[in-house]
């Protein structure tokens, strides 16, 4: 590939299901999609929940790698003992909500909406159903099953490979 | 490269150490070699152990996006201060043993060993040895020492790359 | 892209923002730097605070998936409730500081400003300096603002690309 080559697909593995880690893979699919790749995603262990119907995602506060929250401009350093206590992640939550709102930020379900009609390909991981037992009924329509080999198989047609 | 092209070799940086997240590497890995591709792994930060002879790993609870566990079946919410009890942690990684027993999914000591006689090339980050004073003795035999040149090196010949 | 190709290009989109997972992005930048290759950086969600001017890194004894401190030496397993209390990650982050040092392995900093003088391209997240109201006087100098399509370009251009 001459580094001048133009991408024509991109392919994600999506491994996290917390509100804050669920945006990259569909901000970065919603954007490559308006670009004109072609864009595949494959939803596997945490990832998969992306793809319910209902989704009530929440903020890690424990997993912000910054150990802080961006609260409608504050930056707040939680104590692990503060954001340990029950109440305090949903306190986060609806926080980081209500900024995503402010900041006239897409919401997931849109962004997921938005992905779906660009015709990005949605995968879900069929060893993740069964492990974590999830029910068809509870999932989205259109994503197919597969499994790792659905995903080597699409990256190896990929010029962008990542893993979220 | 033509979006037609077929992979003919993947790399993977595999920096995370835990019950969870040591599954899709070698999952990746095995199934990668299965059909027919080169691959390489170099296990930097904590992934590196991944490599010691006696693995002793741990699920994070913390660490688990959906902040929920999938416990036989039911999909319990552990509230972070629970979570943060000692033994909750011990608790979560024996039922996530047990649920991954009873599905009949196979061990990380098992996925690791399938690697190996695929002969999928494993480098242990000489960097993190040293900083983590790992010793040669408690890592299993076969990995080669390598650094973050070997890893571009590897990286720059293979299809398909990978951080995890 | 044939298996022998070498690579003139790498991607890399940056979303962490502690003290240990500061160290991949920016080793892998100077590395891949010094081999020759045309580096690009996108720092995004968390990850964008390793553009601050003054960096005040925090290890994440939480996030830390084996949950175990290299600790001088001896390797201690932390159990959450007690590196949930106040102090404890800044004991924590003290004690790998110790180390790194003791090590002589390079500071952020200076890998920061090694990546820089070696023209690594870095682009800083629009959106997340919206998201997060940075500021752009608390910034370092240098990077310039971009959105996920810049990220997508960049990575449609580069033989290696990686999320970290």
């Amino acid at each position: 590939m001459s580094s001048q080559a133009n991408a024509t697909s991109m392919s994600m593995i999506v491994t996290k299901g917390t509100l804050d880690w669920a945006y990259p893979p569909f901000i970065l699919a919603t954007t490559a999609a308006a670009m004109g790749l072609e864009v595949n995603m494959f939803f596997t262990f945490y990832g998969l929940g992306l793809l319910k119907k209902d989704l009530n995602l929440k903020i890690s506060t424990l997993g912000n790698p910054a150990m802080e929250m961006p609260m409608m401009g504050m930056h707040m350093a939680l104590p692990n003992i503060v954001s340990a206590l029950p109440g305090v992640d949903g306190l986060a939550t609806s926080m980081m909500k209500d900024l995503i709102k402010k900041k006239g930020v897409a919401s997931i379900e849109e962004l997921r909406e938005l992905a779906i009609e660009a015709e990005v390909k949605m995968v879900a991981c069929q060893m993740t159903m069964d492990l974590f037992e999830y029910k068809m009924e509870d999932m989205i329509a259109g994503p197919e099953l597969g499994g790792a080999a659905t995903f080597i198989e699409m990256a190896s047609k990929s010029d962008i490979n990542l893993y979220i």
